[in-house]
């Protein structure tokens, strides 16, 4: 061949070997079987033009639970670590917490007492340390503690407790055309401080629990300010409302890890078309924790009985993922 | 010049000229002036990079309100229009109408007894007509609604009365990275009904005004119920806290043509780095309407009164926009 020739040869090689040999494993910590066949199926068929299950890019909106399916949500919740800190941090400001509950519980670590204050005792921590300030200054305390704080386990910061598989999957869908939410339980705001770094999605793209704000003009200057008063809880039944009121269009993939996910796997997955519903099975005790229908955090019950009949694909943590964090 | 340069010499004259040439004037409905000159000095300001002003495009997020802004809101909302047609339809199954307040002057169109029945008349209106069935079925009835209601002075669909100039500058915007988004007192799911068709703005970018829904499974089939009950008001002081909770970052851009807008122009306009701020104001009562301070749709008095030293742009439909609608 002339010289020409061999370059041209060579371009062409390039564009079409080197083009499908980069494509040829988007998901290098799923290993290779049923779950990731399924996950790579699933995205070709909607993105094959003229082929039946073809979803336009528009309507491509997928829906990630955040604990447990994009982080490790054991022993406790990120974001009640967070507030048990913040506890610690204003309590000079409140000299009443040593002796009133559920602020004492929190100050001694007793997670036992903690626990039986219940959903009102919880919701009375978040409302002391989550409002009060606005929103910037409160996303500000988020990574402030994101930045220091380390896990009792892994002795990582939380940020890198992200699970390496689910970044690819999140990217993987991303590539191809593919709008990603977060619809979590935990609260919007704090998930908005580090989930555009972290995931790659950002603000707009994460719906969550969230408390009132008011706006005010303070001194000349329009702000937002955060009131201890429940919004919405973006949890179990609360999901689709969730989903529907912040994007309108139900969305084709459905991606979570407890009994919270259900309804919203359920609404993701009965619409007609192509449909994908995944849930994380959190059973490797070795590289991660291994727990399901008892757990106090993330429980499965539910979710695992039904997967099956509802074609939903459980993601076994030990045997299909490669690696966990990055 | 051989063929080969010649071709060459014609390609890059394409490019380079073809390319300013085409982008010579992307907003070809508004005359040439101050406010034209403002809107295009913004969106070069933010786009230059290694400017002083430049905005990444994650960051650039434009604010709309609808009625007034987008398309006419005289001689009343079209939702309005769109609610009293309801209560004509649905009056057969609801007998008692015909006696009861605000429905009796509703079927009347007794406007001026609707209107004493202040903001809980119009709400018992929304409340009957726009609730108790799901949100595709809602959706459906306002398109069906659209395509053949008809503006009662222009004879044209209302989707028709749409301002032309502020059609080509959403697409500008979007042209240089923008993300435009509707925050609008409007219910969300009656905009979400047109806006994509229409705006070129999805479901997901739509802010507004709604009631609550619940999720049930009927029958085996998961489905949201719209219920009568108000979730949100996004008007005058809601319109910054819609912003923070849908989108979760101060837009740099902000149109709005009523005082119902002033508190989103000035969270928006009051951030820092460069800031766009534009008030349509509606003095062209030849081709579309003339009022501001009195008007009891999309009153205008004190934007009007403090644009200037807020340094915000006010738009003259008759002296700015070479046409109105498309």
């Amino acid at each position: 061949m002339s010289i020409v020739a061999r370059l041209l040869f060579a371009i062409v090689a390039l564009v079409v070997f080197g083009g499908t040999s980069a494509q040829s494993d988007p998901l290098p910590s799923w290993n290779d079987g049923a779950t990731k066949a399924r996950i790579v199926g699933f995205v070709e068929a909607v993105t094959s033009k003229g082929g039946k299950d073809y979803v336009p890019p528009a309507e491509r909106i997928a829906v990630f639970d955040n604990d447990g399916t994009l982080w490790s949500e054991q022993p406790m919740y990120v974001q009640l670590a967070f507030a048990l800190d913040r506890v610690d941090a204003l309590a000079p400001e409140h000299s009443d917490w040593k002796r009133k509950q559920p602020f004492r519980a929190a100050l001694q670590r007793d997670m036992k007492t903690l626990g039986e204050s219940g959903e009102k005792g919880l919701l009375e921590l978040v409302m002391a340390t989550h409002a009060g300030m606005t929103p910037d200054e409160f996303q500000k305390t988020v990574r402030d503690w994101l930045a220091t704080a380390k896990h009792p386990r892994f002795g990582r910061p939380y940020t890198e407790l992200v699970f390496q598989p689910m970044l690819e999957l999140l990217a993987y869908l991303r590539a191809n055309g593919f709008k990603t939410y977060i619809v979590s339980g935990g609260g919007i705001e704090f998930m908005r401080a580090f989930a555009d770094a972290v995931y790659g999605v950002p603000p707009e793209q994460v719906v969550g629990s969230s408390i009132k704000t008011r706006f005010e003009v303070r001194r000349g200057v329009p702000t937002l300010v955060r009131l201890a008063e429940i919004d919405f809880i973006d949890d179990k039944a609360g999901k689709p409302v969730g989903i529907h009121k912040f994007i309108g269009r139900r969305p084709i993939a459905a991606f979570g890890n407890s009994d919270g996910d259900f309804e919203m796997l359920d609404y993701v997955t009965s619409g007609s078309g192509a449909r994908l519903g995944l849930v994380v099975h959190h059973d490797d005790a070795e590289r991660e924790y291994s727990y399901d229908r008892k757990s106090s955090f993330g429980r499965l019950d539910r979710g695992l009985a039904e997967a099956p009949k509802r074609g939903w694909t459980v993601v076994s943590m030990k045997n299909d993922w490669r690696r966990i964090y990055p």
